[in-house]
């Protein structure tokens, strides 16, 4: 009968991680429908292909060396395919408590759970770069990022392995429960590297220094994407608990489900609220932006605030992802859809505030792992945007950003029956 | 080992109720896209704002009040943050039999999927009213309503407490599976005051009488919209049954999901059916309310009847939607997505029909309990409509509504490139 | 606590089939979304209503007679509404190993998660006759796929029946395990019978041969549905294991899930790349059809090939597919969004490459098994189409196709405030 246990200890905790990457995945099209919601309409089917082929790039890099680099799975994922169910047993058994201990559940499984948020580190690049970036510089930048830039800060911090075996962020106690750093702060930090090479959109700030509005051309779209982002996130806190099938750690995944939802309510409150003291309007696309903020910021903690407290963490987040955006406009560095404010600099928040609820966690420890993440990525990124931009280019060409990339990079329109406005 | 037996039932029960919850809160998405594709382009901004806040604030007043008037739980949820394993696991044990008494499962699993059963009630609301109520009355109203009234006639039903200590619906025998009259009777109801103080939508009806169509503007986020809630229903009907980790709860939740299944086809195909007989088109609006009427007409009691059973509820549901969207049109009664017939008339016929499948409900139990929650609601609701329409407004002015609702609630158009036929 | 044990086992296998089978009901919005994004604006109320509908008449005639032509299963499903605990307990510890063995779980589970298949099969033919086929016919024809054809190949192959009580699959060792040939071949060729007995849509093709573009009128639609429908497919193949609760199943369900999410990888970046070098741009509407070429191909047999097979399998449906499309374009079988390519060439691929990772499966086998599908159904849907034709007539008239099927078949247009480009 303790076989019979460990079988289904086994399977349970295999199938919340299938369970939670499926939703993980499904946030591929919540960055596709909020992007293309976001951008203008010549520029939708690019945002779409972009966001659609780079999953199945970072899919592609990871199988074939991301994950051995982070982790030291094999070459081709070749530990993944077999599985020796007496090995198995006795592994589980030969601990204490099979239930306490690590976790056991299926390699392929974890694979897959891993491989999702490689591809959402990515999609945060994609929104940020939008409406002039050259599709195939994007498509080359995100082999480097889903293939080595991104595995080897997380073989620093999941992977436990020492930053160019010169200290460790173990060491200093960081903690990032499913990636406010790891994936968010990246994917921020790449796309500021991106976007200082690249530029603005033509047109978007005056001579005077004052930004014009582009406003996105579907709002459905984007709340659309916005809520699948919502949906999916369960998935990506809740499955990095790593283990559920026990009573405390079931307990646990509760509360992050509790938390991360309650994290997105402060945010959108919040942004909401902003957005009326500021433009007396209720400014749409900054209550999303304010739960995804929301969202962003408890990730790197969703297990150890109560709900109130993971409500006004999201608050907090939601104010300054507005102050952000408004902020980064004034500076002029353009960012189409908000997405170095929502997941960089609200990934840094997130970061910062974990010591707040968890013990073990010191804000100098905090600051070393997003400074190790930050400088690294964003390093990098300008190295590898810069090397791009010097041989193949990355902006298209003034005529095809204003006749719209979906034209000259995809030769579709998005609408091509509605008649539109522009141009 | 029966220890870690417990641990197994305790963590897939709780994940049962996770995925359930998530399927519920993905229903936001639904609501969100059905009420912009039946909307007026020009009120489509404005629609999502509402739906996606409302989500926001029922999950708020919920956290902050709502759940403890509903059950009992701690302000600000102060019970459900810790877990003590070994009084759990004693509270489990102490049970004769733990596979098939009452269900253990962690509070905060509870929590989060009674917290999106607020936002289900409260969506309904949101597009009966569209297209002219002011958004911040609409707000007003849903914390108010979020956070004491749905919480109230809760208390009496799924709480268990009696009804201002004059009679308890237990005691009649009132039977309300997944909230047929305690969610969408109960939304029906909110809807239908606001209504009648609201009044119809300008040019909506003729001198004459007639009633003149204003057509959705996007049906493929109406569908859209309808099968995402089609699939959260599947969290929603099947999460009521509270427990999945034996073997009759678990064929129970299997029957649950085929018969909501078979309602909502039932549904759709009468619907579809009654719409070739009227009208000589297969009108796609009222086949997706013939869906939804069929759910909420199941909802009621989706564990007893036979999945032939379901499947002709769900169709008399199709039917009686139909002739209650024209029925209120001739009374001059302007809902624009149908949410009133849909949600209050078909969720009081799916009350009604459980003495049918079930013993112990009783015709005048199930009648009693309706009327309790339609009197309560539908009353507190016109005070409270009419508390708001006499201090800030409950309505747009006329130049408002005639230039859509997006642009001064919001300052943001929908789709603001493509050229509209209208205006 | 045997006992306790096997009511664990039992609920966790019927949860694991009802969130799979809640994925692939979620399909049935990726096939709308899809085909709505892929045809003209005029056409798209008409295609969400097929797709609807057509999902509704699968449930309904599965439930009525398809489950008992296939798997002997009650006629009115009479035999999955009742469960017998003590039988049930007493089956599952007859066996041997009640983990290894077949599995145990409610048949309400297993109906639900067989009739979201036959809903699929279905929705692959409304999109090959899109733009033409008159709405009731459509109707007539899923009522005999759905009800009868669809149910009787099925009981060859899944349901273990020889075929006219001739031959035996089974003893061609054929191999098909989530259905690239039962559901997605079978789906290809109920379509193509019906698109020769159609005709091509008027002025697709010019009198010298060439085919004329109608490009797809909202490109976010399609990129969604085929989201929905890769998300959905881990519920497809993953919940085709059949099993879960043991400690090699559940590994074999996280293979499935690795190698699906990976074959698509592999078509989504081949077809691209095929893409590039024809036309010289990003054609996301090929990329899109290559990802679901991956997914059918992998179909088949997902759990036998490592993740790189499985990318190499997609990739090379990635390939064939793109040039599918071109090959009916050139022979004039004009099909709206390549159906016949993407379920029919490539679900006949799909069972043709079991045998390089399936040591039971043969060339010859597969190839019977293939033909023993495509025979049946094109034959019998060629003898459905003809009649209806005879009858009712399958086409619209010139001029109901010239202003669009949404007027005449639904009288509601889908985007009526959007001026279009076209009429």
């Amino acid at each position: 009968m303790q076989e019979q246990i460990y079988h289904l200890q086994f399977a349970m905790d295999t199938f919340y991680f299938l369970v939670c990457g499926a939703l993980v995945m499904w946030m591929a099209a919540g960055f596709a429908m909020l992007e293309s919601g976001l951008v203008r309409a010549k520029n939708t089917t690019e945002i779409l292909t972009k966001n659609f082929v780079l999953y199945a790039i970072a899919c592609l890099m990871y199988l074939i060396c991301g994950y051995q680099f982070m982790y030291g799975g094999g070459f081709f994922l070749s530990g993944i395919e077999a599985l020796n169910v007496d090995e198995t047993l006795a592994s589980i058994a030969s601990r204490e408590n099979g239930f306490t201990g690590k976790a056991a559940y299926s390699k392929a499984a974890d694979f897959f759970f891993q491989v999702v948020f490689v591809a959402t580190a990515m999609s945060i690049v994609s929104g940020a770069v939008a409406e002039r970036m050259k599709l195939w510089a994007f498509f080359a930048f995100a082999v480097v990022m889903c293939g080595f830039l991104y595995p080897m800060e997380g073989s620093w911090t999941w992977g436990g392995q020492p930053v160019f075996g010169l200290y460790s962020l173990a060491d200093f106690g960081f903690s990032d429960f499913a990636g406010s750093g790891i994936v968010h702060l990246a994917g921020g930090a790449a796309a500021l590297a991106g976007v200082l090479l690249l530029g603005a959109r033509k047109g978007k700030y005056t001579k005077d220094g004052k930004a014009h509005a582009f406003p996105g051309s579907n709002m459905p779209l984007a709340t659309l994407g916005t809520l699948i982002l919502w949906m999916g996130w369960f998935g990506f806190n809740g499955g990095s608990m790593l283990k559920l099938a026990d009573i405390g750690n079931a307990h646990g995944v509760a509360m992050v489900f509790v938390n991360t939802n309650a994290a997105a309510v402060g945010g959108a409150l919040a942004a909401l609220a902003v957005s009326m003291v500021l433009f007396r309007k209720a400014d749409l696309t900054m209550v999303l932006n304010g739960a995804l903020a929301g969202l962003v910021a408890i990730t790197a903690e969703p297990s150890t605030p109560t709900p109130l407290q993971a409500t006004i963490f999201g608050a907090v987040a939601g104010v300054l992802v507005v102050a952000a955006i408004i902020g980064f406009d004034k500076i002029k560095i353009d960012d189409p859809v908000g997405a170095i404010s929502v997941h960089g600099v609200v990934g840094f928040f997130g970061l910062m505030i974990v010591p707040l609820t968890k013990d073990s966690a010191s804000f100098l420890g905090q600051f070393v792992g997003a400074a190790t993440i930050f400088v690294w990525i964003f390093v990098c990124s300008l190295i590898v945007w810069g090397v791009l931009k010097a041989t193949m280019g990355i902006r298209v060409s003034e005529q095809e950003e204003y006749e719209g990339v979906d034209r000259s990079e995809c030769g579709i329109e998005a609408y091509p029956e509605f008649v539109s406005t522009l141009k």
